[in-house]
């Protein structure tokens, strides 16, 4: 029995909403269960100086954490002057996975920056970070749409989604919670997109090493609940 | 006539709205018109260096804007190494306004941090921090009480808010927003216990200096203004 | 009786020594009794990036203290990688006490930088550091108006001083020392210009907050005092 | 056909030379083709902070690049003043993987830090860090054992290697070298103990996303791999 | 013809002025000219880590330029974060040359810092440094005698003092003045004791390579000029 | 007798071996006995911007040591974000030790960097550094010159090369190793180019100051030493 009570493949609730920073070109805040994100994307005019020229724009993401969205305080990564390896890893994952959907080429030589800052956190925000980004991100391109600034078609081709999977007391579940997480013998999160098609797979043994059997069968679990994840952006974009 | 309609000494809607963040051991999402900012307090066993072996406690504050708070996208603090002079200077405004309340001697040898992190920022986000820290200190001053952690009686002494006030095309208002604040000749804050004492008075011109006539209209306004914000804040923790 | 046996309405004594730097376009050894601060003007060609195109200039400034114009040794900054928050008030404070007495639009666009350092300090460094600036300013327009730099009319408007008040054991007194500044309840900046406009005004409660008769009565010293400091000025730049 | 003519199940030329740095507890050259790393063990005295008191020690890893390891010469990290997220990704990485095999309590309340440091860099700079650094630590413990620093058994649990895959030209190929990282459609590391347990699976996709018999073709490519890297090991430590 | 119309031999007039910071317990302002320092020692009572539980203390020194002290305004080093290459050589050489001449365990583990802070460059700021030094350095060690602190004889063990000199347009010549470094072939700096000792020796070519014998020629010059610094020095103490 | 038996004129054996780094333009490897050094010219189009429009370009290095090159290891610079002062002094020696040889005209507005980077740690790494980087100069010049990338003659105007020496146990003695240097009362390093004329001096007493004789026997040791190394980079270059 999970500590939640929860089935073995069972999500949290999940909740998308969106438009609740006003004067981002799009955002949306995703909960799942008391995991709580604030997603905001920004175009930006200005591309990264490495793509000047080539007709092609950028999609990237930046995380950060309250200092009271987790259970104790977390000092302020300005307080030591740079972002964490754990900051980076997260933010470098989201962006990566935003853009296997997005066309960079319809976008111009613009940025879109996508803010995910985490307001409450009792696991699994890196993976909300991503259900949530996408919304946000959606909502931007509407958003550069409705002034004629996409070139062609549109240019967010598919959804992408994620969700944690892990072996908890040797058995597979999904969507850790931060009780979970702490014990498990191994994490592994998933990005898949709507078309079912693999973006990212991690997975790490935090004790005893996994077996190829058990990657499979949290890949299971996992695609289970990114199609659940997928219906509620559809919903939510509605 | 002021862009937002309201008369001279008309402050915007504010809201308090405690326990929003489920891991502080207090918590206020204060709201001033479309600003609107989280506050959370943290008790922490250990105090600052400075005050070992005094039987002191201290009371500190951080401050942070999302990067999406505000109209154009702001830059993580963090990507620069270094808070900004300016988010400096407000996080020392508002310890200081809250240490102005406290008996740190009935909180023992133990540190209050109050974080307060700007979600949406239509100006007054310093006087919206102040008024929204002091519920979250509030609350974690009752969390102690209720362990027994507090020494002798209450140690929260008053009420503590704070209100922006401001000459913009010649008259003195309150409460200013981003537009108003964006073209005010002068501009002040006032941060005023709940019997009417001065913790701080801030006044700056911004074109033109300022008379001692127009700084006591200003200092009439934020008293009206921080007498209602008391009753709020009175409402809110009743 | 004040520690220093001055009357409660009687400044430390203050000099003011043009042409201190053989380098700088202006300088000025501005002391206020103990507390000594250089300040020296630099002309540069070359604005702030954010005023490229509009034909305006800048004036801003730097604050900093040697480490052993203190009592006790100062840790320098660099040490830490940055500047302290007190610093990064302090100079800003400077930077827009200038301002508020040039008219930007006549050095065109470049940038005029005080740099004000602080090589005795016994209270009162940023209200001196204000005081002498005006003098370094003052030297270094001269200077650009000898090789015909300036647009129109003098741009330096008015002059601008500063000083401290504060309310030591119950008593509003002016230009307080170090020893005074350490137990004061209030302590209070004014800048003020030569025609007797606020520029700032700063009031902070240490201890008890303070009343609206004692801001006046502070606001009534500050302004004898800045017309004695003007005074000296006039006297200095003839 | 591979540009290097390589067979898709093919590593490159591997290396494991001991004993190559004079002063450390136990070092490592190795190379997979012409990339090539120096990995070296110290054994600390003083475990990392949170570990005081628990009995366990530690095993961390520090991960680099020479400037001109690679095709263009890269800056320094020292001179941004921080590790990359890359180069922190990568050492988090290492330590996990040998983490995994090591007894910590073993060791007692000390640390092993594995500096692995990339003098050639030709793609596989990670997995080939992770091969080395196991036999580094293997000799390290030597070391401790001959002194009597070890409580009980063996810390060493198992063999640990990692090795790269990925899809290129659509065709599942192992161990890429950087002309087929760079064009590669799908990239993944997979680190396994050497009794076939899996410590970390990473898939990424470059490009369009991958499917599940994709991630297995790959899986099935790493087994083969690392039980020649662990046939090496086994050798070079003999 | 030198342009200061100086013979080769001839040094700058040099003063010493002792105690010209009220808080330092030893200072000296020291002018090559117009080339001005301010040295200001301070003992503290906490030596550095290292030298715990020895008996022996440390003297040791920081040098900092006003940014206003050269002919063209130079940045502050707090804003790139870090002190310059050329600062820390320069302080490290300061350093060094005191504890030349220096008992470290007569004063106890204590650490004795000297400030060097430049008001003034025209060349030579690190030598006149340290022949203020040695003066600030002396008065703080007499402080300390005052008190009782000091175990045994005068740590004094001798002078110490510093001379630049250079081959400029084919001559050794001594106590280059800005005009001269910039021009100079080769550029020397000699720390030499009371006694005659050589405590340093820097020579560097900045174009041709130099002589043995044209070494010889600007250490003859070097041993006059220190003898008069060293002259100067007992008469400032005296 | 020396720790190593080694005569008070003989050098540990030193061996330079080329093109050890397979994408640098000119690369060596360097061996002062257990001192090793491998050194990477990179060929730059972009000089540095204080360059630009004069024609003439640029030689500079960069110096590092991997942690485990030393006794202890030795914490990552990455680490406290800044070069130690230790490691600037180096490399700014490297940098004008090149230069001194080099006609920065020949090469046009680009700049050439030297890494030098430190994989095991004797003693006399700057030397070695010096020794081994203008090989692999040599090397990157003659690879611009297969390209037609020189102005006129060969630019490489010398050998330079350096070595230490230093008075051990009262007896000058040349290229001292770890043991001796740790012990040396005076400690000196010459970098003499291939004509026998001196680029750079540098003589430090660690203990007793001493005395122009010793200097001079200094001297004598390195200008023997220097002629056989210049001896080998001719061997190795030919």
């Amino acid at each position: 029995m999970r500590p939640s009570k929860r089935a073995a493949d069972e999500m949290r609730k999940v909740t998308l909403e969106r438009g609740v920073v006003r004067y981002a070109e799009g955002s949306c805040m995703v909960t799942f269960g008391e995991t709580k994100v604030l997603c905001a994307a920004t175009v930006e005019e200005k591309g990264p100086p490495w793509l000047r020229g080539t007709g092609k724009g950028w999609v990237t993401a930046e995380y950060s954490m309250l200092p009271r969205a987790t259970h104790e305080r977390t000092r302020r990564e300005v307080t030591s002057g740079k972002p964490s390896g754990r900051t980076q890893e997260i933010q470098r994952l989201v962006g990566r996975s935003l853009r296997a959907v997005v066309d960079l080429t319809a976008i111009g030589e613009r940025q879109i920056v996508v803010d995910c800052d985490v307001l409450q956190a009792d696991g699994g925000t890196r993976t909300a970070s991503i259900t949530g980004a996408w919304v946000a991100l959606h909502d931007a391109l509407k958003w550069m749409e409705g002034r004629g600034m996409l070139k062609g078609a549109n240019p967010l081709k598919d959804h992408v989604a994620a969700i944690s999977c892990g072996i908890v007391a040797g058995n597979p579940v999904i969507d850790l919670d931060y009780v979970e997480d702490s014990g498990a013998q191994t994490d592994a999160n998933f990005v898949i997109t709507g078309s079912g098609g693999l973006v990212e797979v991690q997975g790490t043994a935090e004790g005893a090493p996994f077996s190829e059997e058990e990657l499979l069968a949290l890949l299971k679990l996992a695609k289970g609940g990114v199609s659940k994840l997928v219906a509620m952006q559809k919903a939510a974009v509605a």
